[in-house]
């Protein structure tokens, strides 16, 4: 293989493999370029654990005061850009606890009493877990909110309910896009209560053991939010189901996006034509000007695989690890930015889409009535009006079917004569139930996909979120 | 590869593709070897919706009778062992639909009126789902309850805590425990969540689209232990999310375990030697009769994949399917089965283990000794009674930890005037706390190891277990 | 939740938690319902271990007679379902063991000299998953002939091509089917590199470290159709990736049927009404006889997610597990067996779909011209013809485009005129590139979609099918 | 929750959702951050395709010379970091095609002739993953050769072998380093198959069908060093089973990381003590000087999750994907580029570690003798020097072990009278084979861990991986 531009590939990869042991090491234990992104929370940390210092006598006020300073012009510096990261430094609690030494001397050295870095970063990290449950909440709510407003206004666009994408029977856009808003707010639901089994403060667990220090961990953990101090410090260093839990409620989430996208791609298919995407969300073409690609939906379906994948990434970094503190989870904060930021992505995307997309009813209408969509109708008539067991209605709608089949006709415009040949006690009523229109109009039981259900449904779900947010 | 017993092989497998398309057909679409488990549920389901279609007059009370006394009869048949179950009918649905038929003649087919196998298996894997997540919430606490019994009686072992499993700091036996106390308390929260979240009833979402009969969703629901009926009848049939979160629960729980049998097979390796499994969770060797491989905590830390992969599974089933039923969704009961009974069988495995097994306290104190394990407390006292910060004691310490290993001493062994050496302060107090067992009892902050803390908390759980059970 | 039939749950589950730990070990410990499987291996490993240590002089040529006929009359055994399996003694090799030395005496005790059950049970499950590859490869070749017969006579059928789900460019049904022969190729190509790579013996390994007695590893590596005998003992009973590499063959193979399983079911919808299902591979409904639910193509879509999930299982299980044998190994059955007992099934089903279907040209045609699907083959003759830049000819028709949408018109319904007021040097030589059947006749390239190169590849394919069988 | 910094985190997060459809568009769809690595590749791809368009004639030499000319100085603009990469460009291949047209002018639309960019993608990605598999063999053997230098020196290291994590026999470290190279030359192997399966040129699939210009397929396979063009277009542009199969060997290769990295943690504990890291790779403690933290080992059994998330990421968003390109596959890039980083940068890491790391071999001899490890020798002693039948001289020596143990002996502390009581025909010249040093010379039988064949195999591989570099 020589043609395979062998030179170009040494660049590379070769340099990997020529550098020493320091570089390879530096390269695989620093984790700054991730980490970084925990400096507000490592900020926040310290200066909780430096007044708390303070309160309890273990370091002078003035000294807190001094280190409390020290922090918040280092978060100015970052925030402005001008703070230099450095890998040797490792990771954003080192990186920031030298800068500390530089601006206020020795005094920084006070600030790591009682405290180590394991306790450290499980807090800084469990506050960034915290916070992103919050904005995906939010971001739910948001996508929630246009799932429920087109349903509303939807309510009666009359469309095929399919199984095994097969028409099955009719039912409403508007109910359609509600069954996702069940989803999500389950979804919600779910990053709502992981928000509040995580927050427990690990700060004060030191390196595992707990201190001999006089220190209140009732008081860092108020100061940062938490509803209370962790109760073991081991499980307080080594734990990380509170990540794992975030990304198994990502990955349901993920799931159910993936298939509102799914079925986003169909609908705009030009075999189905039910939807179509606004300019904003759809790709096109230079040689075919009519063609809207739906790009950001299959992206919202793919980045599924991104996000499963990083909870099955972190349950694999976690099985087997003694306690308490191993490196193995420093690969934690990766794989769970990463899938936040997907989920915040996809979720930002879909509520884009669904807000702009703007439905065909004419072609919905039009396949809802295909396949003998009301044959159900029919049977349950049978059974309502007659009184003729289900199963054995079930058999005398089969044989009706046929007959319109063989004739090509819908079973709305099918001859009653037909009909009644089956079974003779069917009456002209029968064509009342017989239209989509009024196959979904009928199905009035609690959750149906009746127009008023519908409406009734999205008005509450419309003032469930408007009283939350 | 002549040799390779082809014909056995063919014995084996050539069958399934000498077979025609309806034995095939019916090997992958049936599914009753799975979802016969079922059957409870689905009788349990039946009689709640023959109760309320006579309640809301859509069948007659002697109809309901009848059915009732049907499927009771069927009941018993199957407890009995007597019931033949038949592929050919493919599903549990059907095969006691076909049997209540042969018993009762064709009142049996008024069952099925304003419902459909669609909500009716939503609503039994539900129903078998949520039994599920109370008997792994009992076996948790069953756990929990033999780690915190044990914590209270190991309360006082000295151990070595681990990171990086190399030595760090001493702790206490049952601290450790206990660590694993707040994880599967944890654990058990989720399932107690999960539980909750899908505690709604899908019956009467018939096939996807809900009903035009008058049924009463709440009585239903309310007969099934329900907390209402379900909002959404296409959310209602389309959605397995009870079940993903549920296994996402059981990962997580078996990461937990992972971590615990994998402490254990090191402990009772005879390089560490702090613990003894008793003979019941051992397998032994008929040549070397010391031997007691640890079998049963590998397996525990195996099952983890299997549940892990249970889960990936049915993210991977559901993901861009369209609403509503897809015959796909049929795989969601072989994998929820496998991954809980997997789950119960290693929490019942480890809580065994655990109640058994025995600790070595002279191994573990003379490890918690070894490796310099008290540098942190000589640091501490600098800080607290000489009031150098942190850091700088951190280096102190370091300089006279250097100085031992040099003399091949461990700390409290160190002439004090070494010390002095180093930092002229120290004084002969510094040996109250040098030792593993000191440095443990000094652990006192909330949380942290010391003895007393493990005692009060192990005491806690064990009331709150008590109270709950 | 008083109402949740507690009792009957307590029946499925309450058992294992009262049940004692023998019950619990025994449960958790056991194989033999999972490695039973496994009995013709175990045998012919056994044959051929006895007969060796005879060939050695380890043991007497009567006794490995003995032996062996002992081992033969115990096939018989289970071969006509005579044998009775116990869960006290395991696993297959001490079932087995046990009986022997019932028929044959102490003898039996000779034969697992050199020998013990670590490179037994490695030496078993590697002959069954090389039976397995072989089978999956016929398998597989027998899907790929379907799909190329298949292909050869509808090498004609123009349909169009898609991107994103849209209609791109007219293709052929025939090119589409091939697409999927050289995925399956591939598929089989992966187990045939992964059979050839597991085919060495791990038989003589031992324990672990291979063994005193003068063994003749190659006699028994070529009586069992090995290559040779792996080369390291700890390696031979420690590895299990010979597992793992067929299950990821397993996985990919999984997704390309996922594929083509996605395609039948869009392609059976009525919205697309490509293609019919036989009756035998479809599930119809007594209500609506018309109706064909794809079931079957579900199901195999489905099953992607247990056979990938198979694999990250046995990932899960072998990650970080020390050498040599560890219990945890034990897992590696039952997931395997799973995941090939779920392809090959899926396959089977495949190739009966495949084989069964049926093909609406006209529909397919239809679609195919739909959506400016020729756009590209007018700015290719412009390219071709006119030596116009392909980057300003995609322009040019994008305007060409523009105006035949906006007047209602397919390309090849635009009046010559109208492109001319775009391109003026456009002449009536563009409408032989316009229509869909033209545009595909023209895709002539290597590996083009034209129905020459169709068939040419279909016939390549069925002549090497033919030669592989 | 009113302290919890929600300003600060809304800075972080709130920006996505203030934003307008087309920035949340332009960050979902771009890719040029992460396919911007394919330069190379693009750039290559494309000077063939233009040489092959003039070769063909389809465009004239002299604008193939231009573009040619115009590539290369992007080529070198992009190594000089002088090239202004654009997200509203999208992707590598648009930032490319935009600047060459501001280089040549409109020449450059000349080069997209034949071509797509799903072809164009399809290809430069392949060629990065073949050359990923170039250069993780070569990192591959530069481990395998470490472990098997150190192997030769290490050839008589008695050690005691695990089974359960039980000490079970006396092995050789030798034997021990030598089975990884068995499993990373395997590893190694199954990167050099997906390289040859994955070697077919794409380019000329054009956007799915092929393409009616004479385009010379062979030409570009051949300078891209492709074996062949791929035979199918639509296969051509849709499939990525070629990075799903490299994703898989590097999972295998992940799993066979994850397992010497584990054992590298065990040996290096205080508990083991069989291996010291260098300083390298070890992280130290500024106040426990003697401690080596193995985070290298740690951190490469971590990699694993990520390794093997990236394989399960890339088989879930293949899931379902119907042909030909959805865009759903832009996100194979991200997941395969991560892992296979993590991957080389854990093979340097781990070769670092081995070449550096020193063994001791007092303590690996002590504890090769505990436990009774060479039970199973005097038990073969029985059988080759006695004829006991082996079952048999496993329980004789099961009652000897037990005497030893009750009398606190190791086997070749124990009086030959007392092993006389339990078999008479014992004689002296069993302590030949009693201690850990014989046992581990006694193992010679092909594959076992004795010396002698240690040395062989260690030097027949370095000559193997001398010969192949």
């Amino acid at each position: 293989m020589a043609d395979k531009t062998k030179d170009q590939e040494n660049q590379m990869w070769g340099g990997r493999f020529s550098r020493g042991p320091a570089a390879i090491m530096e390269e695989i234990n620093a984790s700054i370029d991730i980490d970084k992104r925990l400096w507000r929370e490592d900020i926040a940390g310290s200066k909780a654990h430096a007044a708390m210092l303070a309160g309890a006598g273990i370091i002078s006020t003035d000294d807190a005061k001094t280190i409390i300073a020290g922090l918040d012009q280092i978060a100015g510096e970052i925030e402005r850009g001008e703070f230099k990261f450095s890998a040797a430094l490792e990771d954003i609690h080192m990186n920031i606890e030298a800068r500390l030494k530089v601006i206020i001397g020795e005094t920084a050295g006070r600030l790591h009493t009682a405290r180590s870095r394991n306790d450290q970063v499980a807090t800084d990290f469990r506050l960034w877990v915290r916070g992103a449950c919050d904005e995906l909440e939010q971001a739910l709510k948001a996508l929630m909110r246009a799932l429920a407003k087109k349903a509303e206004t939807h309510a009666n666009f009359v469309m095929p309910g399919f199984t095994h994408l097969q028409i099955a029977q009719p039912i409403t856009f508007g109910h359609h896009l509600l069954a996702y808003v069940e989803m999500f707010a389950r979804d919600a639901s779910r990053f709502a209560d992981a928000q509040k089994r995580m927050n427990e403060c690990p700060l004060g667990a030191a390196a595992l053991a707990g201190t001999s220090f006089p220190i209140d961990r009732n008081a860092t953990a108020q100061a940062l939010g938490f509803d209370r101090p962790s109760a073991n410090s081991l499980d307080a260093v080594s734990s990380r189901d509170f990540a794992i839990e975030t990304l198994s409620a990502a990955a349901i989430t993920g799931i159910h996006l993936s298939r509102l996208a799914e079925e986003i791609v169909f609908w705009t298919s030009s075999q189905f034509g039910f939807v179509r995407l606004s300019d904003a969300y759809s790709t096109g073409s230079s040689i075919m000007p009519q063609k809207r690609n739906p790009d950001a939906a299959e992206l919202v379906r793919a980045k599924t695989g991104r996000i499963v994948a990083a909870l099955n990434n972190l349950l694999i970094v976690m099985k087997g690890l003694p306690l308490a503190y191993s490196k193995d989870m420093q690969e934690d904060k990766a794989a769970t930015f990463d899938a936040i930021d997907a989920l915040a992505l996809s979720l930002a995307a879909m509520t884009g889409m669904i807000s702009d997309l703007t439905a065909d009813h004419a072609r919905m209408l039009s396949a809802a009535g295909e396949g003998y969509s009301t044959a159900t109708d029919l049977a349950d008539w049978l059974v309502r009006v007659l009184n003729i067991p289900f199963r054995d209605a079930h058999h005398i709608t089969g044989a009706i079917v046929a007959i319109a089949e063989n004739k090509n006709l819908a079973l709305d415009e099918l001859p009653l004569a037909d009909m009644q040949r089956v079974e003779p006690r069917i009456t002209q009523d029968i064509f009342d139930v017989l239209s989509a229109t009024a196959s979904a109009a009928s199905r009035t039981s609690y959750g149906g996909a009746a127009p008023d259900n519908v409406k009734a449904q999205a008005s509450r779900w419309l003032k469930e979120l408007d009283r939350e947010i």
